[in-house]
């Protein structure tokens, strides 16, 4: 095989000018999961798909597969993906890029005559995004056979359906939800692709185009940590008498951060972030103490030991930092998902494509992390896009995609597992 | 004159019980200022002062004098006294023990004959809550002349009326509060002498009754200090490329706490508060970087040097760690109340005249500040409380009561200015 085929970035050009036609509602992009803006994403992709001579099929839950038949179709296949729902006021890049970068790859090697040894099927996943259902993966987690059935009552954030009645709307079946059964084997994948924005600054800070990713980082979650002091006059209570929620949430995060840049320093992957973090402002005043804060403290990391030793130390500190203060701090239960490891063979081929090879972390989820967790063999390209991503500024120069989908096409060329 | 007197503590009993008779809304105290609450205290004590033979006077806004007439009427006389409101749903105490000692100091001396040297009067002070006006002071100040007199139009934060209205509906005269005229003269106040709860849980904590003041802790506070970071992805954006304004604001308080304990250190008096804390209940979300908090820096402090010296390291921190943290820190402007000292003869009397003495400042605001403010020597003696104040459950014991007022009572007996 040759390798100096290119994408179709005419065709890329295409679809996401017509995504954003179609889907745009206002200044941002709405495609909402199992609704009617994630079916008209489906819909474009599907007939350009067609065009192109795909087969095209649907699982019972809605996920759509378009597949360029291989030598021996009975080998297992290679899935390229990503998802094609959005957040409410969502960008145009977030999800879709990994499609339409699948679709840009089977159009070169349909256009040059490539005949691929395996079926290469482009798989548009189903709702991804936790925005419209508060729960991520249906699509992805649903074809593996992985949701709790319990998330067929989940109702939708804008409209109060549930997920169940959603699904009989669209004309697909619940019913492999509820038995937990699978529609995909992960024996008869070889590898799953998937190619997505940064969503972060790094790209662009670093001034790459594009990335391989090592993993997705895994989180542990103090969702609803909470410090109980004692409110008292701010000007009538001398230290030792205090019992300042606020000073001892203060001391604690603070040490948190500490025992961050100390992994850090040990050189392992972590993020440290609390991004809620409050008084009672129907009890708290200029001139009292506080006697109580609400804080969120959220772990991320590729290794679960990492994420164990942080979430430890922040029991122990808690306890430490309570005695101090004369305070109770209840840190709560975490919810966690683990971290999730890409190959590190596609990974290494990826790095040898990339002219300025660059490895880094995800921070947020992708549909790669479920594959990866049911053992299939996965790997992510990143792409750098301004302005992170979940919004409408959201930004990906075609050039860019152009740089990481010729990275998937390469890979695809010469595929080393 | 004989020190052998004792203050009457059968009215200071029957005072007590018929406040918290008339006065009791539900489980708290309601003596809502210049309303029916706090005229139905200023009632009682005139009641009982009548019948024990004082003159009565009220001034212009409403502050209600009552006199023991002296040897040497023409001489400048002294003012025992505190104010009869309280905040919504406050304790029987709050304010009120400083009458109902002065009251029963008077009725001490009545009974058993003594004539002081110059006229002893017990003042009612009317509005010293900032609950219901949104201003401290407003009887003390009113009287001195010191009041904005743009307070007229403050509106009372329960009903809408404004403070001009309310007092015009009381029969009460706004004009001097609008020209700033004095309806008291401090160059014919001898002193000024307040007895007053705790309010903390010093006096508790130290297993005593009751302690003389250094003085009322002035307060320079940041009311409205704000954070601006950028949100961002909790788990996508690596620490060199974050705006986190949480981490900055912990980093801040965290420090200004150390600030706080380097002055203590070195002897100096110092509180430092920060009772608001929160970021955007709209924005935040547990798996995002937050791109805003609001806070509260409360410093309060016996000495101006001190508190501004703190005030001028918060602005210097708050650079430095805006620029380290790549966040914008605005601590805003302060609101300043300067500190009051209260008088060197008045307390070292005061303090022999404790079985065991003990000093402390007072956090929070007195009336006794004003007087200090505008030259006049000033004491005031704490009484033991449980549970703060501000409460339904504010307590105090009769007995405690007693050691505060006999002091009282010593001082006035063989007064040293």
């Amino acid at each position: 095989m040759s390798r100096t085929i290119q994408p179709d970035l005419e065709l890329a050009a295409s679809l996401f000018e017509a995504l954003s036609r179609a889907t745009r509602r206002g200044r941002g992009i709405v495609r909402d999961s199992y609704g009617a803006g994630e079916q008209a994403a489906h819909d474009i992709v599907r007939s350009a798909a067609s065009t192109m001579g795909l087969e095209i099929s649907v699982d019972a839950i809605g996920n759509l597969f378009m597949t360029l038949p291989g030598r021996e179709r009975s080998a297992p296949r290679i899935i390229m993906g990503s998802h094609l729902d959005s957040v409410p006021q969502g960008g145009n890049y977030d999800g879709a890029a990994g499609v339409v970068a699948g679709l840009c790859v089977l159009s070169a090697m349909r256009r040059t005559g490539v005949v691929p040894g395996c079926d290469l099927a482009v798989m548009a996943v189903r709702a991804e995004e936790s925005a419209w259902f508060d729960i991520a993966y249906l699509g992805s987690g649903g074809a593996f056979g992985l949701l709790d059935p319990t998330c067929l009552a989940i109702r939708r954030s804008d409209n109060g359906q549930s997920l169940e009645a959603t699904l009989k709307e669209r004309g697909f079946d619940p019913q492999p939800i509820r038995e937990r059964q699978r529609l995909l084997d992960p024996s008869r994948i070889r590898a799953y692709l998937e190619l997505h924005i940064e969503q972060g600054p790094t790209l662009v800070a670093e001034g790459l185009p594009a990335a391989v990713v090592t993993g997705i980082r895994g989180c542990k979650r103090f969702r609803n940590a909470r410090c109980i002091g004692e409110y008292a006059h701010s000007g009538a209570v001398s230290r030792p008498h205090r019992h300042d929620a606020v000073a001892a949430t203060v001391a604690f995060l603070h040490h948190m951060e500490r025992v961050w840049l100390q992994h850090e320093e040990a050189g392992e992957d972590l993020v440290l972030t609390s991004g809620e973090l409050f008084t009672d402002s129907a009890m708290h005043g200029p001139s009292k103490i506080a006697g109580e804060t609400r804080f969120v403290l959220d772990i991320r990391g590729l290794s679960d030991v990492t994420m164990d030793a942080v979430a430890r130390e922040a029991h122990a500190a808690a306890a430490r930092i309570a005695e101090a203060y004369h305070v109770h701090i209840d840190l709560g239960a975490t919810s966690d998902s683990p971290p999730a490891v890409m190959d590190d063979r596609l990974r290494s081929r990826l790095m040898s494509l990339l002219e300025r090879p660059f490895e880094m972390p995800s921070g947020a989820g992708h549909d790669a992390a479920v594959f990866a967790k049911v053992g299939i063999p996965s790997a992510m390209i990143f792409v750098r896009n301004e302005h992170g991503s979940h919004n409408p500024e959201e930004a990906m120069t075609l050039e860019d995609f152009a740089v990481g989908t010729r990275a998937l096409l390469g890979l695809l060329m010469d595929f080393p597992i």
